[in-house]
């Protein structure tokens, strides 16, 4: 149990109150008692601190007048908040060495303190930085590259040829590099499109579990430095997400189109090939983004849940819209109104 | 090839016609041949009687007077034929034993007639009860519980630390403890909040094929008992998913939305993080949830698909939808009606 | 680097030009250098010929005027370019070997030029066709057949009794065969249903990364000669997918629906269950099928994004819309008008 003292040291955080005050572990506001550390990352939470038994909270230094107790003061307490979660971590930690039970072919560069676990399979020519972590039962194909301090979890397959860099994380059970989805119709069926190109992920990069980002035809698919992905995320061959854009889960990006830097793509959207989003956009959850976004900002699309019943009238006078909107049309022209049709076209 | 009467005092069912009647296999009315049981479910479909070849027929007693053939009685037909598969159960069994080609660590607790298929992984600390069954290549992290008579199919994931319950069943390539998506935004990009937190999974669940529960950071994402969660279905960190709800296949619940018991979440449904789902609430395929649902019952959104034309003409107008409803009260207003616009802003 | 001349030989096509131009590589038309072939593959493109740097370009004969350089004419452009990719495939090749690092039981079926790689695992009863490739840590359940010249990419699980036909791809973390959700309402919480049927995947199928194809109950789960599949698909259990059809990536199709030959079902699509889909139907990106398609043709459904506040009235109003016909209505009948309600209700 670290002493207050010790973890605002660690997080190079003011402290207020007593620095001997034991720390056991991290609690939001609701759950928190005396020996936990709890945060404030939002004004609208500031209530709370009335009601929690936290023995410490990390909290913006102009709300330390809402709260008596032992605090850390932080401009960004939500990161802040992050930073704790580091010095609290109980993931499990790697061996440092290549299991014997792995199967490593015997030309694969090795780097420093490397481990990989058993069942493992590491193909010939492929490239492991220092310190890499291959997980149990992932693949890591022919030539393939993996940056230092990247961690490659149990099951997830890396194809030949792609490219990770540093300090990624790739979770469970993703597929990195596998063929992009390209046929051409012949006249007898398709006709496959060999996928020639490959994936290049930069660093500080997370994809969630069972994520797909497939191998480009002839262009690299190009994941930008710092962009984390979500689960079951789909990334097309030929795409390319910008640096530190986030997208979360079972959101899917579709061939070639380009994401420009810190975009939010919420869960469940998708966009159609061959677009360009631009930087900063924001897309809501289940968003069907079918042409290029040009401006920053947040867009959505959809509809609300309804009660069945009401729903069903609406989704059926869906259908009829464009005839409403002519009846209306008709009835502005015998009040004499000017139509707004012709914006409307 | 059991006889009927034997079929009979196996479901606890009263026996009309033939107990002596071999029986080959299940099959529906449809495709029913005469040395098959088949059943009905619905009344809707006692017109097929007329129709089937089935040796004999699981119907409820209110039914029996629409067939003269060999029958099972039961109250709950679909369930009765539910317990008629199990008898005709064609899956392979566990070998009841760790193969040698396993790598499970020395210290991890193995209860009676466990299986541990060649490739699976099982890290120390792990704790498999009785009668487990660990697919080829699944991995079981460090400190797992998997309760008696639970199976792991081939290629599952399941990570650190996770809880899951007695006679569960999580399909093949499903990844149960990955961290959740949980980052905060820093000056240099994204800081990772490392997912302290767990996954507990209750007794009698079912997780699909490629489907991913995500860890929580702070609070344990948490399945019900007798929960079903079909194919590529993502639970986010934090969330609880109640008693008996079914989720079916790419339906996606975010962070930290609590869903009530006996739900029936349709498929690629999606909900929005923080939400509160009210016990008994069913969402309609591809449900856009973006708020709470305080009470029981049934919920859809979304639209008809239309042929392209018209679609196009119904979406455009869409777009319009808040002036076309202006427009209507300015007529209303010429007309001297009083405008609903009241009700509706 | 083989020459134009080697290439248009091996492809079928007329030359013009220089049959001894080196080629290097294939490229698109804007980054293509002098050593690259490229091709159009339609007229819209026609004017980027004036800019390439290409060495070479596969064009239709009708187009060899707008060109003056090196070209490969085909009828069929973006076909010839497919089989172009075929000739500088650069994927690694298979062994032609059972490693002796696989589990393969002794009594499985192999073929001639069989490659099993390290990690993967093959139940008994299973039969693998000449020259079948199964990646590492993939998976072959009891009694599986795998046809000729099939891959099963790395991580891929084929479970008990799937048949796979010949020349297909299933890559990698794809999982087949897993049960199917069914579930019958028992008093005491869900009733398991046992997926006794198995799935049957034709010749020359490709299935994408991390999708899932279910077993079915008592009929077959389908896919057709020819069909495409891309990633994260859903295929329940007793659906059927007709030849040629391609279902792209996070599309579901739901239990017993049946999809004609020649469809293409674009992104995130969903289907519900037990509906006929008719040959040669297009739905478009997240298209909502709730129903049966009767007609081939091109459908589509969703409202398209809009910037957040906008949305947020569209989506709003949606809710309203049987109110705003109906006030239509009423301004109609004030008017002296036909109501056009009649053809809507």
């Amino acid at each position: 149990m670290p002493a207050l003292g010790t973890l605002a040291a660690a997080l190079g955080l003011e402290l207020q109150g007593d620095p001997d005050c034991e720390i056991r572990a991290l609690a939001d506001l609701d759950s928190a008692t005396t020996d936990d550390l709890s945060f404030v990352s939002e004004k609208k939470h500031l209530g709370k601190l009335s009601q929690t038994s936290a023995g410490a909270v990390i909290l913006h230094p102009d709300w330390s007048d809402r709260w008596q107790g032992n605090a850390l003061l932080s401009d960004v307490p939500y990161v802040s908040y992050a930073r704790a979660t580091v010095l609290f971590d109980n993931h499990p930690v790697p061996s440092g060495r290549v299991d014997s039970r792995a199967f490593v072919a015997d030309d694969v560069k090795v780097g420093a303190r490397v481990t990989v676990d058993p069942g493992a399979c590491v193909e010939p020519g492929a490239s492991l930085g220092d310190r890499v972590w291959i997980g149990a039962g992932a693949y890591i194909g022919h030539g393939a590259v993996i940056g230092s301090d990247t961690v490659i979890k149990p099951g997830a397959v890396i194809c030949h040829a792609v490219i990770i860099g540093e300090r990624c994380m790739i979770h469970s059970n993703a597929t990195i590099g596998a063929d992009g989805f390209g046929f051409a119709p012949g006249s007898d069926g398709w006709v496959k499109i060999e996928q020639l190109a490959s994936v290049i992920i930069g660093d500080d990069v997370e994809v969630g579990a069972n994520s797909a980002v497939d191998r480009g035809a002839l262009q690299d698919t190009v994941v930008g430095d710092g962009a984390i992905i979500d689960n079951m995320v789909q990334i097309a061959h030929g795409a390319s997400i910008g640096s530190r854009t986030a997208i979360a889960a079972q959101a899917g990006i579709s061939g070639s189109t380009r994401v420009g830097a810190r975009c939010f793509i919420a869960g469940q959207a998708g966009m159609a090939g061959h677009l360009t989003i631009a930087d900063d956009v924001h897309i809501g959850g289940q968003g069907r983004v079918a042409s290029s976004v040009t401006e920053p900002g947040h867009y959505s699309s959809g509809t609300p849940i309804q009660p069945l019943r009401a729903w069903l009238r609406s989704a059926s006078r869906f259908t009829q819209l464009d005839q409403m909107a002519r009846r209306i049309a008709e009835l502005e022209k015998l009040a004499g109104l000017d139509s707004e049709e012709g914006d409307s076209a």
